[in-house]
């Protein structure tokens, strides 16, 4: 998973010290924005007219902050984030950016948010990162790395051995994502399968999941910025993320990631076979 | 809340600077046992026949340890354990221990399980705390005060202002715990009356409440020892919790925690109301 045919051809193309380093650099101005506001009253806006999807003044700002970071170091790559408008560019290479996924959990005072950054070449995650600032944890993974950063530490990140459903810890952010006429079925046949099912986690699942300590994580109905900085960490620990149809999860929608190959393919047939 | 009509006669039984020096170091010594576990492969045994009730090697060790520092500083008092057989006394005081609230989270990397340590006077809850090791947080209460403990910081805890259901941020562990025919009716005619609900807490979501940043808690079939402690928190930080039918908690069943006196009695009238 680690060395995939690409990646020395990509290596050519981009430094991934320096991708490396604006990751790190970009999630801490991020952080010195959140933090303040977390667990602070906040000025809550409505997104959405059918529901409550706070987005907090910290969301914006941090978004700018990670945006000038990125711009600055390379002029050239697009940006795409969950607060602002896109920054088309002739680049084969897009940021993509969620200051503050989970902001449900932030304005709840919950510490499983997490900033999300990531890179694609031509639509492909290649390197991404999450930093939850609460708890000063960073998941970070690069073309020949997947990394856990706590307390002045690194160790890398790996998978669980489990390969069986009935063995499996799943989680999502809440049984709510499921309520769609096509997908409130496949849910309600799938979860009672594994071992055990907690619910409230945003990006933090799929942290856990490239940690070892989950199985599985189910999602319906994500946006881009949810997944694609995501999407090498889990990889580059021995995991497997795709749409719950078997194709690159890049774009978000209905996404299942895997501890191992094993698992996946498990965890596939049984959402695919209703 | 705070000078309740017994406190200055229970002052006279027994001395809360004691008490307070108890619970923090029985905390730290249960942090000794549990924090190594946290994010390692653990031999899980299966307490339930019928589910999956994991209880840990941690877990069992560490109530050992609080048990033993409560015993030598007050070793007339009861205990009461979530691991061992109760230890019953003469005495009015019992200390109640739940040295891994939350073990399902706990088994999956989530840090917000806690360790719950309590201390009642005839029945009734007047002092606890909890505590956080991964985050290192501490929520603690004594008669004359509520406080939250977090990087060598303390501040009081003080619920929030919201009285309306309309306005509440919910949380509760899971939405499992209302598969009962004379609670799930319930629960679905109460949730969709909040302004938003989050799953997954354990504990983690009492202490949040009495840090002003959830609104409500509604919880089905608790047991005494994952609720007596969180009492005083909650109270003494301005907040209220019964059970549904409006009387003490220490005993668990169905319970209601809300943020001030007016959103309880709304959110209890809700919950009456079928």
């Amino acid at each position: 998973v680690i060395n995939e045919p690409e990646a020395p051809n990509l290596s050519q193309m981009i430094d991934f010290a320096q991708v490396e380093d604006v990751l790190h650099r970009a999630a801490s101005a991020a952080a010195a924005v959140t933090l303040p506001f977390f667990r602070t009253p906040l000025a809550v806006e409505n997104k959405w007219t059918r529901g409550f999807d706070p987005v907090t003044q910290a969301d914006k700002q941090a978004e700018t902050a990670v945006r000038e970071i990125i711009a600055a170091a390379f002029p050239d790559h697009g940006i795409i984030g969950e607060e602002w408008a896109p920054k088309a560019t002739q680049s084969a290479f897009n940021w993509i950016v969620d200051p503050i996924d989970g902001t449900r959990a932030f304005i709840s005072g919950v510490p499983v948010w997490g900033t999300l950054i990531g890179l694609t070449h031509e639509g492909r995650a290649v390197a991404g990162l999450m930093a939850q600032p609460f708890t000063g944890e960073v998941f970070v993974s690069l073309p020949d790395k997947a990394e856990y950063l706590h307390g002045g530490k690194a160790m890398p990140l790996r998978t669980s051995p489990v390969t069986d459903l009935s063995a499996a810890k799943l989680t999502t952010t809440t049984p709510d994502l499921f309520r769609m006429p096509e997908v409130q079925p496949v849910w309600d046949a799938f979860w009672p399968q594994v071992l055990q099912t907690r619910y409230g986690l945003d990006c933090y699942g799929y942290c856990l999941l490239a940690l070892g300590q989950i199985d599985l994580v189910v999602e319906a109905g994500l946006k881009d910025v949810d997944i694609a900085p995501l999407i090498p960490i889990i990889e580059n620990a021995g995991g497997v993320i795709t749409t719950w149809d078997g194709g690159r999860a890049e774009a978000g929608g209905n996404c299942l990631a895997s501890a191992n190959p094993q698992l996946h393919r498990k965890a596939l047939a049984a959402l695919q076979s209703r």
